[in-house]
């Protein structure tokens, strides 16, 4: 049974160390079959790659083997850790790439990567996605037992990113948060979960009447589709990763409104 | 026997989207084989995804199962559509990616994507490349009846870009067209294929007194290779997408004219 | 028994051209996995298409067939050769791509790919990675025997490139180097090596006292990893191509010193 291996790491597409981590899976493990999610989060931004590591991996079947290189602290004492959460498999540097799985409760078992016998020796302190993270993935996808890469450690331990929450003010009718990422197309994802927006609905009185501010600009009403509204228009929708969004039809919202991540939004009904 | 599945979008390679597919792809058919022909379509370009995927499609095996997702309409009523050319299938928005095979008269059968039961439900309106082409893609890898997708539509339902075609003044001895793309290197790829050339060469009275204009740059004969000519020098060739090419041996001639996309170049015998 | 093939290229992955030559290799050798190198080599910047080869292939198993497509003489009456080297095969213009390993005297075999059998035909003159590397890389990948491809040349004919060689003044305690290249975290490679550094240090008198001058940036020490010092300081480290690595921790030493490929840099001691 032929296993999936992703990587989702802050390489970039330019340099060979993409293509080297393929290199030591596919000679080590023949029969896995290797899927970028993404080679380009920004260098050492380990919040954007949990954000999208978590939206990326409901795509995949159970049993997938997720190995995720964003790693400032290479060669430092920091843990690597092989997670398990709906039923498919994480390697990761733990330094907060699990964020989004920890914050809800979805880790069931979690180990320390220690055996040595599995590493490419010797272990550089400056790549250790090469030198411990696909060895041990090939082998993981060869079908070794995730109890021989090193002692159990409790979920908790886990390192745990403060990601900025949104807020909701019943009285004022205000829901807040903040732009967490752009895309290609300059489409801006919120903090703003399609749950949040749901129940900031049930709960405001006029159900017509609200917008979302963002810098000084306010755009009313709830698209369905970039298309609803005219090309070069700004818009809100529910976006694919299921976050409130902030777009412009066939243009970029990024270049429309200047705004930079972490910048705050807010929707607002009639207080 | 393994399907080759191709992927053409303009999701770009820094954020998850592309890597969503394939995780849908492989995890539906794992027998497949999924190839890039590149996520770098500039936003929302449908015509240059007509042009690239035609130009590409060549060098694949009949059976090949291509997906293209540039789709500025998605989640409107467009509709997603299955087609047949050159014994491989199409899968894409019915936008006009496939004009090139349309106005060749290649195309052999159409169908419209509705078959709800083979989507991820619920059906997003701003990521229908997930919801639907990815997952019809797999079972049509996997062995499915095109049938099975939706019922047929005639070819001629299918949505044609008005591209721009050469025009030749025989008397003036004038070959016009405009410039349809520039590729990594600076090479300014022409509208006017090798077969327009070969007519226009067959029309001349002086084969050797010839030029080609490109804003206020006049370029005489034409190359068979970049390096006949020395490194830094402009030069015409027939590019290896078969049509006439503008290029600087081991530069940019993007750089070096200053033009942009549409812009006229006109092959001139003497008159 | 699968065969991997590699890629290394400066065709960028906005363009169709990668996509072309996986559409070839798939369609011939179904078998065959394909691991991009790169394509991200600087246009027709041979050498560095060197340097990455050398760095990547080591972690590739025996039979891997690598294919690299840096090819500024395109057409022009430079060879396209099959080497061998550490039990993989090398698919390639003759234009100095294999210079580490020639250097290393590491070529076992080398044939002239002219068999005209073997080719997409008719081959063009501006992309023979499709008509001629492609297609031969399929049919090696399937079990056709090296010598298949054309005659045996001596390994000795093969172009090397005149590759900067770091010095060592014994004397003077001064190991002076050049930088050859850059990463996507800003990380600067020298062409110094590990070795190099090694015999730096059993000659120098002071081992506790000397620095590294890049431009009029003198730095003290020699770390082991990038979290040593605090972030945004700069470091010199033996980064995982094995050389002498300039970087900043967490942020771009390119950036922060301002240098080019081939400044100068030297590792000096008391002298």
């Amino acid at each position: 049974m032929q296993k999936i291996i992703t990587l989702t790491t802050d390489f970039g597409v330019t340099d060979e160390y993409a293509g080297i981590m393929k290199g030591i899976l596919k000679s080590n493990c023949p029969d896995s079959h290797i899927i970028d999610i993404t080679h380009g989060i920004r260098s050492h931004d380990v919040r954007q790659a949990a954000y999208i590591l978590y939206a990326a991996h409901r795509f995949f079947k159970p049993g997938t083997i997720h190995v995720i290189v964003v790693d400032p602290g290479v060669g430092s004492k920091r843990r690597i850790i092989l997670a398990q959460a709906n039923d498919q498999f994480f390697l990761t540097p733990d330094n907060g790439t699990l964020s989004l799985f920890a914050l809800k409760n979805l880790i069931t078992a979690c180990r320390v990567v220690e055996c040595q016998d599995l590493f490419i020796q010797p272990v550089s302190r400056t790549f250790q996605g090469r030198d411990i993270m696909a060895p041990v993935a090939a082998r993981l996808a060869g079908g070794m037992p995730a109890a021989n890469v090193g002692p159990a450690t409790a979920c908790d331990t886990l390192t745990v990113l403060p990601l900025p929450q949104p807020t909701f003010d019943k009285n004022e009718q205000v829901l807040a948060g903040t732009i967490i990422d752009s895309d290609r197309f300059g489409n801006l994802t919120t903090n703003i979960h399609k749950d949040d927006v749901k129940e900031f609905f049930s709960s405001v009185m006029d159900k017509q009447n609200f917008c979302l501010q963002v810098a000084n600009t306010f755009i009313h009403g709830l698209s369905e589709s970039y298309s609803e509204v005219s090309a070069g228009s700004i818009l809100i929708i529910i976006g694919s990763r299921d976050y409130l969004e902030i777009a412009v039809n066939q243009g970029s919202a990024l270049n429309t409104l200047g705004v930079s991540l972490d910048d705050p939004v807010s929707l607002r009904g009639q207080s």
